[in-house]
Parts: structure tokens; sequence; C-alpha cells
């Protein structure tokens, strides 16, 4: 087994990501600039929010009008009521809230807390959405990184998730391309010849984690090459196998048996 | 930002550890052996299988006598009451369960399935336990490692969990010495001076799953050496940190209105 580097790539300050940027080209150029290059199978994983504003996932909230259910909510958790709109609109359904936490399950499957709508590193009064296809946000960038330079690599979109039971975020996969994101150990055996009890390894959720190390959040490196991982090489990824299904989640079913809030 | 190396450190497939055995003196003896050294701020990742074989911490299942409560549980999840006998006592409560998942709320505090009891990679009808105090595990091992090379270093002892909502297990920190787990973003400002929406960032699972990806399940590579990352250096770090209280955690508070299942 070989070592891993993690590689931070920076985007610099000036450039101002908008809508219909090429994000692959971006990234190529700011490579470059750090004076790096894409090296077969390298993992280029890149931060939601550079994705969301080249696709134009930015909402000035001065646009925003709330719903009434948006308004009661918001009333309920302390909220701007125009964040819940943007957040219901994103979302199948409230999974649960409480003590100005509004968990819920975002149209893709996500359960993460706001619908991922975020302030943070974006223009004033102005928030991101989720991308509405992250693996296809995934897929444009690794076709474009490896049509201009020849390279077979994966991209992850990563996000900063919370999760139960323990403090702290942690960044996660929210879409993927080229990599296969889980692991499947079903059937392998240990040193032992037992069974082994891990049956999977949520992979691409690990890369994503080995990236924030390099990018922190105040600094803008939005980019990082995660490079010397052995990963299985796949056409068709997809962020969904990382998706657990409500009948296989027990708090997912606690949930909702108290009843949908909305 | 530098970029970050993960490097795998194999043991010795002839090397059986069992209680007693100084690990620190071990971690050295095959970080040479693979043709490494310690240097000042890495993190070694330990883990759990390893510390708790030295600690000890290996049951046969022969020895164990199940309660009518474990043996009640067993049947119902079709689980061996022996196991459930050994998780109970390792848990301050179950948390909830259903098909043969049982999510214990550890002595430690940790949320897991099965108390972390774990047959694999062990000996033919025994299991491990968690180690009794994976803090102090951790610190044993700094003091060691400090102690032969003079190199300030972190120590992280992992274990491999699930999570609610997410298919895969990923690796996360079940003890630490020398390195804060979290990274506190409070009242910091995003590059457009607003104040950042993640508040922290659990660093230590973040490096635990970082680890994970040179360590595999059936290779035999129970240590890793995470370098370069700046990490905040404290004398007095606890994985309670990571810990989320019960009042401040929705599906934890969840499980408990259902009333406690023992």
């Amino acid at each position: 087994m070989s070592r891993v580097e993690v590689i931070p790539v920076s985007i610099a300050k000036d450039i101002k990501i908008s809508k219909g940027y090429d994000l692959a080209s971006l990234i190529l150029y700011s490579i470059k600039a750090n004076g790096l290059e894409l090296m077969d199978k390298d993992v280029v994983v890149v931060t939601q929010k550079v994705v969301s504003k080249a696709e134009g996932r930015v909402v000035d909230l001065a646009d925003v009008t709330p719903s009434d259910d948006a308004v009661k909510i918001a009333k309920e958790q302390e909220k701007d009521p125009r964040v819940v709109e943007l957040m219901l609109r994103d979302a199948k359904r409230i999974v649960a809230m409480q003590n100005g936490v509004i968990i819920t399950e975002t149209r893709h499957g996500f359960v993460c807390a706001n619908s991922a709508i975020d302030g943070s590193n974006v223009e004033d009064n102005c928030v991101t959405l989720l991308p509405i296809d992250p693996d296809a946000s995934a897929r444009r960038i690794r076709d474009g990184l490896m049509k201009a330079t020849g390279k077979r690599v994966a991209v992850i979109i990563s996000d900063t998730f919370g999760r139960p039971f323990r403090e702290g975020q942690v960044n996660v996969a929210v879409g993927i391309a080229g990599m296969k994101p889980i692991i499947d150990y079903r059937g392998l055996r240990d040193m032992y010849g037992k069974e082994l009890r891990v049956t999977s390894i949520a992979v691409a959720d690990e890369v994503a984690s080995a990236a924030e190390l390099v990018m922190g959040k105040s600094r803008g490196i939005p980019v990082a090459i995660v490079r010397g991982l052995e990963y299985e090489d796949v056409e068709d990824a997809s962020i969904n196998e990382l998706i657990r299904e409500e009948s296989r989640d027990i708090f997912l079913k606690l949930a909702a048996s108290k009843g949908s809030v909305i």
C-alpha cells in the first residue's frame, strides 16, 4: 500500500466564480498556477460552494417570498423565513427540527441541516443551494479535466455536514464521477480467515474528509487533489450508493414515526 | 497551506500482539522497518484493534455466560447471546435496535453498533472490546513515541463506525492525545467578511478517515502517519469533545423518547 497525498489547490482571490463559469478550465488553470499537474488516478475534490456558484445556484434573499409554512417554521426556529422557504423548496421533507436546527431530506436524498443551504463565502444577502444534480456536476468537471489532459481522473463534489451523536462537522461527498463511492468487503476474509465485520467503507466520504484537511474554511482553497489512492474506477458512479433508504435506517424511521412536520 | 501525506505503516505479519505488548515500541520498530522515521507534528493513527489486543481487551466467547436479558435480545435480533452480553456490559444503554442492528451508547459515550465489539482480525471465537479509556491509550502511545524519539507528535486511536442516513462505514477517532480534536471557527469570517456557517470541524475524525484510505481492512496495516497537518497541539486533549450530549442531539432524544429498551 503506498502513501496518499492530499494536495491543496488554491484559486486566485481575484477570480469571482459566477454562473456559466467553466470549472474544469478554472481548476486546470489553478492546478498549473499552483505549480502542479494532474496525474492518472488523481481524485479531484471540489467544494459544493464553487460548483453551485458556477451553476448559478446562488439566490439573492431579496428575491425570495416566503410561504406561510416557511414563515411559521422560521418563527418557531428563529430563522430567516426566506432561508426556510429555500430550504423547503429544496427538500422532500423536514426530518426533524428543534432549537433552531432544521434537518431536511433534500431532493437528492441527503439528510442534513437546512437542505445544505449556506450563506458563507458568497455575496452579502445571498445563499448557495446544492447543485441540482451533483453527480452530473462531477461528470462535467471530470470530462473537462480528462479531455484537456488525457489523464484518467475521478471527481468528488464535497460539502460540510453535521452528523448525529458526534460534535463537529466533517466533509462528505455529495457528487461523484469516475470512482465507486463504496468499497465492498462482503465475503472478504481477515487475516484469521474470518469474515470481516465491516461490510463496506464509504471511501468517497473519507476522501472528502481527507481533502478538507488542506482546505480549511476561510482560506480560499476550494479544490484538492487526492493522489495515490487505490480506487475502483467506474463510469457509472453515483452518490446514490451512499444514500441509505429509510427502510434500512433506524433513525430516519424513528423520525418518520413521529409524523412528518410539514 | 501545504500538502498532507498519509503514510501506511505495516506491522510484520509474524508479530502477534497480546496483552502487555508495548505498542509505542512496536510502532517505532515498524516505522523503521517501513523505511520511515517520525517527524515533529506527525499524527500517528492506530486502529482500535491493536490497542485493544495490547491492553488485553480480547474476550474468548467460551468464557461468557449471557444474562437473561442478553439471551432475549439475541433471540430477537438473531445475534450470538454471548456477544450481546458483552455489548450490554460495555453499554450505558441500548439506543435503538431493529433487524439485527443494535445501537448502543458505550460507557465512553460513543453511539455505535454493538458497543463496537468486533470479531474480525482476532483469534477464532474471540472478540475485541474498545479500550477502557482510549484517551489514556493514546496518551501512553504518545508518551512512548515522544520519549524514544524526542519528536512532538499526536496520537489518534481510530475505529470503523457506521452512521445514520448514509451507507458505508467510515473511520472515526475514539481516543486522542496531543491534538485538539475540533477546530473551532466560531466568530471567524469568510472571504466576504460574513460569519461562517460551519462552526466547528471534527478534524480528528477527518484524520481518522484519511488514515483509513491507506489501511484497508484485510491488509495488516493498523497504523498510519498523517504528516503535514496544521493542528492545535494541546496537552489535555480528549475525545469527549467529539461526543455530543443527548440534550443537544435531535436523534438521540428521539430514540430516548421511545423509551429505553433495557
